[in-house]
């Protein structure tokens, strides 16, 4: 039988649809393959991107040439803009401000054909390396609330470019669903002093159904309440509410995860289009007066990063009600994960 | 330069990103067909549904024979389930109950063929009857919180059968969204002692740049903080927070102004997939302890219907984080729809 069930951390009821229960293979389609012809991420083609904000150039080569490992570079597109005061106000009963933030692009590998689930350890942790450093250098615009890291896999999922990339916008708002995560955590510490993550995650590795993979540092499993099939939290055990605080170590162990799980999902669902998202504390100092503060940095959050193979559309209600059904029950999801040949 | 808005109702920033601002052409492709052998909504195919549970047969023909012109039907492949309890029950730190819920159809027209941008406004009233009687009858089922109704059109907005009709949703929760916006009417209503989407309705006559129709019964407006583009509410103007209200000549009156949506809709954009959903006051007595409860039924709510082509598809990060990227500012999709020629 279908079940509705409840996610305390995004505070959301969700429908799992056993009777709909799908196998990876009905989620199988063939994949829309991205063509360009002039790839502005590849090696000697730095001038067709803005300057860059941070590379990773063991070979000590000069900016903006070839010789780079990681590359950052603000959007040539961005959704919003680097330059100019938030200017909030108010305009009758709405709220207005300027569209300031950040919009950069986090190339990954020089490599054009790299896949991501090909990238070694290793390299994966440069990668967080160059995500830790511009989160920190980001923090000092005091007009950020927030800094969202994603990455698009894929062109039903989003990436125009198929060079891998990842993306980073600095936001002067926090998102909904960390300010419904934000409230949760804090409520739950309140109560229990305890970290509601921590606790999630000490449930699901008793229970064991949902996981995929579990070492000394981080568990992936499938959420108790996923709204979309085949979707995972990846949770580092060790209570942390901010991803720029791993060590270098701890970013090569990560690392081993994201690689195997990203294989995991290649395997099962034949490289599926996929969108990962950091979900991180908040970055800034509370704007006073403002349902958005926080009052501090926000310990009693955990951070994870999320990952969620785009193999669904979502019906019309689900976006006008925030209320979804998932075809998929998340034991089956991680079942065929953990089982997996990668 | 694009902006941030916040909407009061859905409580929730979003950016009108006007330097990617797009013309109704921009979004125009061409529109999957989708191919069916036996209609099972048409004539003469009743028995290849469930017993319907309600039918408008003006010429008394029996039930589930010809001769209706709106029908209600059990949907055969139901995402929850009208039998059983709903046996709520906590699984460690999460909640589960069963999927228990209505699901049903309703047929607008025995006419295979008619676009629903064709229905008269007499016929449109015809189905918002249907809506008003299922509502009403469902209400009496207690373990519903809430019925949703919605309408898919086209194949990439979650149609699958392409004979015009909408959908019935009765759930024993209420959908997130919802539950933001009787929060933030009862917030605003108990400071003002006014209603919330009145004062935005006052508001956005006043303004005009954002109306695209307006009568003495009804207003349709882009929503000012609109997280898709084209998107539309069609309110109306005397307060009220329940559609089943509706009397039959209010209906008429609505069906003309739907009627009149749908044209510029289809005229603007080149018949779009799109989605419309019936936002409604929740339809039943609170269940103690709970934060879903509302001790009534939510009188300072204001029903409207949300109009949303499926034109663009969000990216990773929007499902994330529930913040969302508008790449048609509110106020020039409105005059695109406003000069259309119907």
């Amino acid at each position: 039988m279908s079940e509705l069930r409840w996610d305390p951390l995004i505070d959301s009821w969700v429908v799992i649809a056993e009777s709909r229960g799908r196998r990876p293979a009905d989620f199988i389609t063939e994949r829309k393959r991205i063509v360009t012809t002039v790839c502005p991420f590849c090696y000697g083609h730095e001038d067709k991107t803005p300057a860059e904000v941070y590379a990773l150039r063991p070979d000590a080569s000069r900016p903006n040439q070839p010789g780079w490992r990681v590359r950052v570079i603000p959007n040539k597109y961005p959704m919003l803009r680097i330059e100019g005061q938030l200017d909030a106000r108010g305009e009758g009963l709405y709220d207005v401000m300027n569209g300031v933030g950040a919009h950069e692009v986090i190339i990954e590998t020089p490599d054009h054909d790299r896949h991501p689930a090909d990238l070694h350890a290793t390299e994966l942790a440069q990668v967080f390396r160059a995500f830790r450093s511009r989160l920190i250098d980001l923090r000092r615009d005091k007009r950020f609330r927030h800094i969202v890291i994603y990455k698009n896999h894929g062109l039903e999922a989003g990436a125009t470019i198929p060079h891998t990339h990842s993306q980073l916008l600095a936001l002067p708002i926090l998102p909904p669903h960390l300010r419904t995560a934000l409230r949760a955590s804090r409520d739950y510490f309140r109560r229990k002093e305890r970290c509601l993550m921590c606790d999630l995650l000490a449930q699901e590795l008793h229970d064991g159904r949902r996981l995929v993979r579990v070492d000394d540092a981080y568990a992936v499993f499938a959420p108790f309440a996923s709204r979309h099939p085949f979707s995972l939290r990846i949770v580092p055990r060790r209570h942390s509410h901010d991803f720029a605080l791993l060590t270098d170590q701890a970013m090569i162990t990560l690392g081993e995860t994201m690689h195997d799980i990203m294989g995991r999902l290649r395997a099962v669902l034949r490289d599926p289009p996929f969108n990962l998202v950091l979900h991180n504390a908040p970055s800034a100092l509370p704007r006073p007066g403002r349902s958005d503060c926080w009052g501090s940095l926000s310990c009693d959050y955990h951070w994870y990063f999320e990952l969620t193979p785009k193999i669904t559309d979502p019906a019309g209600f689900e976006g006008g009600t925030g209320f979804f059904i998932n075809p998929t029950p998340p034991e089956d999801a991680a079942r065929y994960l953990r089982e997996a040949v990668v």
